[in-house]
């Protein structure tokens, strides 16, 4: 169900390479120009989903780089609000303004133009070359205007579609889009399972929160309340319903920026009035607000905001399936849901909420929270993570092919791999791994590999996010004390936590919760318990530090350190099975002694567990000591 | 400076037990009237600071309560945008609506109208019987409407004082506000220094952030920009500009509210239309907006909202005077500052900025943040944690007159009362001390009784910071973690942390923050080195466990323990100085014969140490075991 690559891996590995870390203008798609096609509509007109008939269709669309002769290497690109075709590169020269996702879209870029073919074409409704309320009606010769049929995002979806099926595409190796970019993009991968190979929504949601719903509602009444609406027929007046439709765009941009930046690039500076005024002064806030309106008044008809909020606003897929998991239930595409930090118009929590809904639904998805100071707009200025981020997860060719010992730059130590051999072995060919704190996927490559598994990477590092995504695997990014809440009970076959047990903050919550949803888990922590320690402590009198556990008592991430004594005698009183226990004596001959006489507690400098809900298990002998 | 009370200590005790924890409709004032009271002007009128005179001035009021003989029980409510003098009780019969904030006000409530003498004026500029752009403008017999000129918060607070004089009143006891409400309780303290004792600044900054302003800019846009606001002059015509009015109060409601409390109240709900609208349904949240939009037409005056609502945006403690250590130069006003966890309108952030800054200044001050999950409008309905601190803060009688160690009804343990007797032995007569992690308040009290100390307490906890405001001490509710940087070098003479260095995230950092801020530490915590601890770990091979360090391996708060000896490298390697190690041996005739032949690393269950910034100290000998 996911496409498999036409490109080699060879082009693979070069394409990992070609990835410009910074903003580079060499590496623009050069100056392109928007292209208008008239769809073949059927005699009876194009239904839309709510009401209403389109006669006619004609869409204004870009594409970037070559499409392959396969032409399966295309990326359709969705707009935002007020976005347009117009993604990269310049219309008139090099140096001008560039589009709205320069930096996303481009030779070496987060879309790799050398790769892939995008596509961006103008939503319907929208006004700039795609019909919408300010074309003419094919039935009265004039604008639709406030006739113009209420609109849906699987509208919009529909007549991308049909664009693709003109340009002789059928199928998408991707559906990228951010705010209701990403709404559309969620629209595609439910609607055409079958032709989407991967969907990447970007600061979306299910459905607007009933805030930003708020502030479209107040918005929406602004232009419809403009003395010079004329109930939306206003194309022939010669005033047009400006102050309502800057208004809007006001409160729009209000919500786009996060308080934090709004504070840092405005504060309470004011600017010098420019025209009559009575005041002497305003706010600089005020003066970029106005600017941010009169752009908008500028390129935008009021009524093709009105109609395509209203599509947003109507957008619920809960509403539409019942619940989440049910309008995930049929896709088929692979997911990557980003959040960005600070943003309130679409709080990072949507995304989560839909990664978690598309991973109960037993759906491959990635999930990850940007850093992203700038709010919502972060998904068009903060674009280096992100795109990094959409490069990894965009390749085709999945990472098996790479060597997972080999390929990393930070090969794991001999201790680490003695860990990957032990946990490999303990799992059963073709089954489901949840690897927590998995670092950069190294063992979940090696469980592929050797086992066949499909696996679950957790870890809080984006740089470890990003790696895991390129070698091919799902990974949400949280904090393990956040829970698995999500999960469903027994939903994987084994749950790995390495060396992370002593640093979250509630460790017996997390070993329930691995319990819970694993019917096995292998945990791997530091054996406090080793003689190191206890003689550290005991005759020395100061807190233990060795190879395993290098950090001082006041700088340590060990917050929880336990035995194994300790460890076995919780899972007792949890009524947690002990199915196996593996010590890793350290260097020294001691350790490997005091194990091999039984005086595991004594010898272990680290411990593998083997664990499993159900009743209670005897720990092994020498645990005593 | 801080008034001195009237109240035996008798009623006071009694005060405290009368506060209402539960609403109670028994505890309102009862029926209450708005009276009206012409201000005698001098011949030239009262100029406001900005622009204009006003020739005449009625302010409209309430009261609560009885003035005592000496009328210095009087507290000044300060009402928000657009409140009235209806602070408490009903105007018609009981079982009406009550006044804007009844659950605060009332006997046995917050503002404790048995003890306290409440009055709330309508503010200048207002449009509920105060002098407002409605009134009546002697000069053309007409009302003001945009001809009202523009006042400050500064003028509100002149005129609420003219008032206060007009009553025969001179000095406040407290002044209390929220929201713009909380700007007048600052600018009442800054502009009337010796007038008044405490101010209560609830949910309020120094000034808007960047985010508020550009709400009430745009706001204020609709108002002006409504066809029917005819320049202000629309008191004379037909229609009303109801439409910009409505507008700006819907924006205004999405701002009172956190956006988790909308989705609550509200999600994706959807109400049938009663009108003929076209559309079937619309959202609940938009019916709601409304219905508030709606609500405050029918109550406000446009040309109000936006004088009033320019005064805020005005109001910048920063700007006026340079700095807000500078604003708070003169105070002489006891102050508690509280912020709302879920305010995003003035965001909790803001209080803990005026509460530093006063902290800085040298000024009495408390500052905690509720947990308030209604945002904004937290203030007016989410009462009972705020009335408990503003209670506990309003008595005048200081608690040196309760028994610090009888009193309470968590009477410290044996340990904990010879911990006091060390700290309090240590510490110098008439001097500063930070306590930190003060829990109820207790050692802060002794200390003030023993030492004639004056305190500063940190806690995370609600409860606690109640108590120790009760007891007349300044405290901030706040996480240690989250560092000390708002004090400056040297500020106090001792800081004491008590059995807190293992709990907190950074322990070296808080250690450097108290080395910096306090000419001397006083450092307890239990010692890892103790024998038991070397014991249990080093022959039993389990995480240890003692009475003083209860708690399981995977349940402890006790995330980064040390031994003395590790404690005192720790100092050396910081370039402390060890002033003094006291070591507190537990139960056991072992741990006082091993600190008695000087093993106190081994002997020692807790240790008292007495550090200071500065050369490094040697450890005492001993430590080394």
């Amino acid at each position: 169900m996911i496409g498999s690559g036409i490109l080699s891996h060879h082009a693979v590995c070069q394409r990992g390479k070609a990835l410009s870390k910074e903003k580079d203008n060499s590496k623009s798609v050069g100056v392109v120009q928007t292209q208008t096609v008239r769809i073949k509509l059927p005699a009876e007109g194009l239904e839309l989903k709510k009401e209403g008939v389109l006669r006619e269709l004609t869409v204004a669309y870009e594409t970037y780089g070559t499409l392959s002769p396969a032409r399966d290497n295309v990326v359709n690109i969705c707009h935002a609000l007020t976005g347009d075709a117009h993604v990269a590169g310049c219309h008139g020269s090099l140096g001008e303004k560039p589009g709205w996702w320069d930096e996303m879209v481009g030779p070496g870029k987060g879309i790799d133009t050398n790769y892939y073919f995008a596509v961006c074409s103008n939503i319907l409704g929208g006004c700039s070359g795609t019909t919408g309320p300010s074309s003419i009606n094919p039935a009265t010769g004039k604008p639709y205007g406030a006739e113009f049929p209420e609109i849906t995002v699987s509208d919009i979806v529909l007549v991308q579609r049909l664009l693709l099926e003109a340009l002789g595409i059928d199928r998408l190796a991707a559906v990228v889009g951010g705010s209701l970019g990403g709404m559309q993009a969620l629209e595609w991968a439910i609607r055409y399972p079958d032709k989407v190979d991967r969907c990447i929504c970007v600061a979306a949601g299910a459905s607007l929160s009933t805030q930003a719903l708020a502030f479209d509602i107040v918005a929406r009444d602004a232009i419809l309340s403009d003395p010079n609406w004329f109930a939306g027929s206003y194309y022939n007046e010669a005033v047009k319903p400006a102050w309502g439709l800057s208004h809007a765009r006001k409160i729009g941009h209000i919500t786009y920026l996060s308080p934090e930046i709004m504070q840092k690039k405005f504060g309470r500076e004011k600017v010098a009035q420019s025209d009559s005024d009575t005041k002497e002064h305003r706010f600089e806030v005020e003066s970029y607000l106005d600017y941010q309106g009169k752009k908008l008044v500028d390129r935008f008809d009021a009524n093709s905001y009105v109609r395509i909020t209203e599509a947003m606003d109507a957008f619920d897929l809960v509403e539409e399936y019942g619940c989440l998991e049910k309008a995930f239930e049929n896709v088929k595409s692979k997911f990557l849901v980003i959040g960005l930090s600070s943003d309130w118009l679409f709080p990072p929590e949507q995304s989560v909420n839909l990664a978690n809904a598309l991973h109960r639904a037993g759906k491959h998805v990635s999930c990850c929270i940007l850093e992203a100071p700038h709010g919502h707009d972060a998904f068009l200025v903060e674009i280096k993570n992100m795109s990094e981020t959409v490069h990894a997860f965009l390749p085709w060719v999945q990472t098996e092919q790479k060597s997972p010992l080999s390929d990393s730059n930070d090969a794991p130590d001999a201790q680490e791999q003695e860990r990957y051999r032990l946990v490999v072995e303990s799992v059963r060919n073709g089954t489901r791994v949840l690897d927590l704190g998995c670092g950069n996927g190294e063992l979940l490559s090696l469980l592929r590999q050797k086992k066949g598994t499909v696996g679950l990477g957790v870890d809080i590092d984006l740089k470890n996010v990003i790696e895991v995504i390129d070698r091919g695997h799902d990974v949400f990014q949280a904090d393990l004390d956040d829970g698995l809440a999500i999960i469903p009970d027994g939903f994987f076959d084994y749950a790995i936590l390495s060396s992370a047990l002593q640093e979250v903050k509630r460790p017996r919550d997390v070993l329930r919760e691995m319990a819970r949803v694993a019917n096995e888990c292998i945990i791997t922590f530091p054996n406090f318990g080793n003689w190191r320690n206890r003689l550290i402590l005991g005759i020395v009198g100061r807190m233990p530090k060795s190879s395993i556990l290098p950090h001082e008592w006041y700088d340590t991430p060990n917050i929880h350190l336990t035995t194994l004594k300790d460890f076995i005698m919780l899972c007792q009183k949890e009524g947690i099975k002990v199915l196996d226990t593996v010590c890793i004596p350290g260097d020294s001959i001691f350790d490997r002694i005091l194990v091999a006489v039984g005086l595991r507690n004594l010898g272990a400098e680290k411990v593998m567990v083997r664990i499993a809900r159900g009743s209670i298990g005897a720990g092994k002998k020498g645990e005593g000591r």
